[in-house]
């Protein structure tokens, strides 16, 4: 039996206890798995008197992170603070004090991961990241090991569970933005500022690590259209729903035409696709391989276990020396340009529209027109009677207006929509989603 | 650049002649993955004459498998022949001349995994066998390494990628069993022969495999309930669909009060569970971790390029030293009894039961009686008006009957399956089918 390997955590929150209860309450079954004893060494902590639901020795605890990250009797580093700063300073200084190091911060590996990657790659050590990307999904593995076969050419993904449950008990429940909003803080799915999650750029993040695995590219977030779930009404859901859609935070990559188109918005999703099945706080990657064509990974997409779980994972694969052999074959944020990003304003999908607007004569060719002077074609048109009630006295009611259009450009949305937002009869704010046409 | 990886190729089949396709057009992808070369030095076939779908230059191939497996310029052996013999001699050859050996036979490992993962053991080699199980599912790698961090509770998976094909176009195409199985041949899922796929014996092998990874131990199909597709009739399919469950070939391995219950039957399963929404030739594995919680893993299950990318990922894994780091911590096939085996008449479950009855009084009651007598406890009926035509003239009309039951044991089924046999309103063949009540 090897020597024991020496575990430093950084922070002791939610998913770092839920490491720490894996490791100390089955302690013989990790053995068993990574060939030797794993032992928690060391630990750094915000606040040393807070109470916790799992037993860290008092004599191992410290305040101190860069004493963690940089201790002789540690060999691997689990940085779960997250944030951009201090976790990229105790990485750094934990790669260069020969730590190998295991996180679940795609903040950090998305902003600076090429600088990471490179200084891991010097030092000879690895980084293990598997509970960066959804919690319980082993999608780094996945791709970087059982999908070596092919060349991906899609991924679609529902990367955020926060969203994903609001979405679901808004339908579900039929609850108000809000109302979801709260409850899944109420269930611990979202923090107090919910905006990483429901604002779009946590799942933006976590694709563009997922990018850099499948298509060597790397792609930040202000590159390519991330819009979120905030401007959703529960009425869009169901407007959706009569179409024969679910709407999901979707989060594509996909090779079209030699080009690589990303966005990162609420999309309708045609309801048999196993993506649109997938309800509360779940996560779900949609890979297609020119090999092995499409495969579906889901599982829970946050929660203290299951990205305990992850991460656990990969201190076993640090401890059998998998992972030190993996991480230099990934090629990640190396920089040789294969695939150009398709610029935004030509990405070409289908599109809904819904504007809440005025219940008089010519509206619908208002819109129309504006629409079609931009090229974007009707599909179909679906008004409801009046149920919203007029905003003022006096003045006509205002009813939901629903278009799904042809293939348009983002380009020509763009231009369309700033002639949509100068139409008086359209009541602000409107709201436009993509279309995903792909089959299951 | 590490010397190239020479692969020897024992068959030269469908998924043979995929992964030759991949190691020959993709020769550069693969290098930057494997971190070499990967190449083809031997290739044993049946028929030297035979016209292939791939060019493999004709002084590499033989007839002479042994020859492949023993042959000094051959770093590992890829045995894709199928079957027990000589498949297993070839193996066995191939460890004992230093050989690491990928392979995708189900059957092979199933019947004799403990000898040959012993053997690979002693010799210092590895086995890998990603595409034995699940085809384009990546469940070993999951299983082996990014499950690590739990203890598996349950795997319930559509493992017969043939059988789900068949069950599929049965519902969708209101289509005889027979015309569904005639259908999966022309398309190339099923074999001249079905028996191995439709009889469950194939997804009996392959959960096999699963819960020696899961659960430590070795159980052999003919320890426990397998029952195959080809009892079941249309009717069969739409009284489970009215009842609000889909009809699939459901390979089951859980714990269960500390017991290991394994089953694979086609099984009711309720329609919003991810496992019934799955159609056509695919596979899908739900894994309950007890940290993860509840994990999917879905793919095509069979085909050629789907299978030969699993080989694929596993040549690689060989060939930067994955396999080799993994493959000793499986524990695989060894003995340390830790799960008994739940005896399977104790096996407790639900069950959906259909007859064919004549038309006439007192019918239900009979059957009842003896369900009743038996202990077993009915949760609903379901008698349809005739629709099925008298086997004889002057007869009475039979008409299918449908009981769902409350829970019973597979001892109590058993002992009232003999009562009902000899009742004569009951027409031969009756149906006995589990009802999976898991919830998604």
């Amino acid at each position: 039996m090897s020597k024991p390997l020496r575990v430093g955590l950084i922070g002791l929150g939610t998913v770092a206890s839920g490491v720490a209860q894996i490791l100390l309450r089955h302690r013989d079954r990790t053995r068993e798995r990574a060939g030797r004893d794993v032992e928690i060494t060391r630990v750094a902590v915000r606040d040393l008197s807070k109470s916790r639901d799992v037993e860290i020795p008092s004599d191992i605890l410290t305040t101190d992170a860069m004493s963690v990250a940089t201790a002789a009797d540690v060999d691997v580093v689990i940085e779960l603070i997250g944030g951009i700063s201090p976790a990229k300073e105790l990485v750094e200084a934990a790669l260069n004090h020969g730590k190998d190091v295991v996180t679940a911060n795609k903040a950090l590996l998305c902003e600076h991961g090429d600088t990471l990657f490179a200084l891991a790659r010097e030092t000879g050590r690895c980084i293990a990241f598997e509970a960066a990307v959804a919690g319980g999904c082993p999608i780094i593995a996945a791709m970087s090991q059982s999908m070596t076969g092919n060349q991906i050419t899609s991924l679609a993904a529902i990367l955020n569970g926060t969203s994903n449950f609001i979405l679901t008990q808004m339908l579900h429940n039929d609850a108000s933005y809000d109302d979801a909003v709260q409850e899944a803080q109420e269930c611990g799915y979202a923090e107090a500022d919910p905006s990483m999650d429901v604002k779009g750029t946590d799942a933006a993040q976590k694709l563009g690590i997922l990018t850099q695995l499948a298509f060597g590219e790397r792609i930040s977030p202000d590159q390519f259209p991330v819009q979120g779930i905030d401007e959703l009404e529960l009425e869009d859901l169901h407007f959706a729903d009569e179409l024969g859609y679910a709407v999901k935070l979707l989060a594509t990559a996909k090779l079209v035409n030699g080009h690589l188109e990303l966005h990162t918005q609420p999309t309708l999703i045609r309801k048999e696709r196993p993506l649109a099945q997938v309800d509360g706080p779940y996560n779900m990657i949609e890979i297609t391989g020119d090999a092995v064509g499409k495969a579906w990974f889901s599982a829970m997409g946050a929660g203290q276990m299951a990205t305990a779980s992850a991460v656990v994972a990969d201190i076993i694969d640090v401890a059998v020396g998998r992972a030190a052999i993996t991480f230099p074959h990934l090629n990640l944020w190396q920089t040789e340009e294969k695939f150009q990003l398709q610029k935004s304003e030509d990405i070409e999908r289908r599109y809904y529209f819904r504007f809440h607007v005025e219940d008089r004569p010519h509206v619908i060719a208002d819109i129309a027109d504006v629409l079609g002077r931009n090229g974007i074609s009707l599909s179909s048109v679906m008004q409801k009677e009046a149920q919203i009630e007029s905003p003022k006295a006096g003045e006509p009611p205002v009813v939901p207006l629903v278009f799904m259009t042809h293939n348009a450009t983002e380009g020509q949305l763009r231009a369309a929509a700033i002639e949509l937002d100068s139409l008086d009869c359209v009541q602000p704010p409107w709201l436009c989603l993509p279309v995903s046409d792909d089959q299951a």
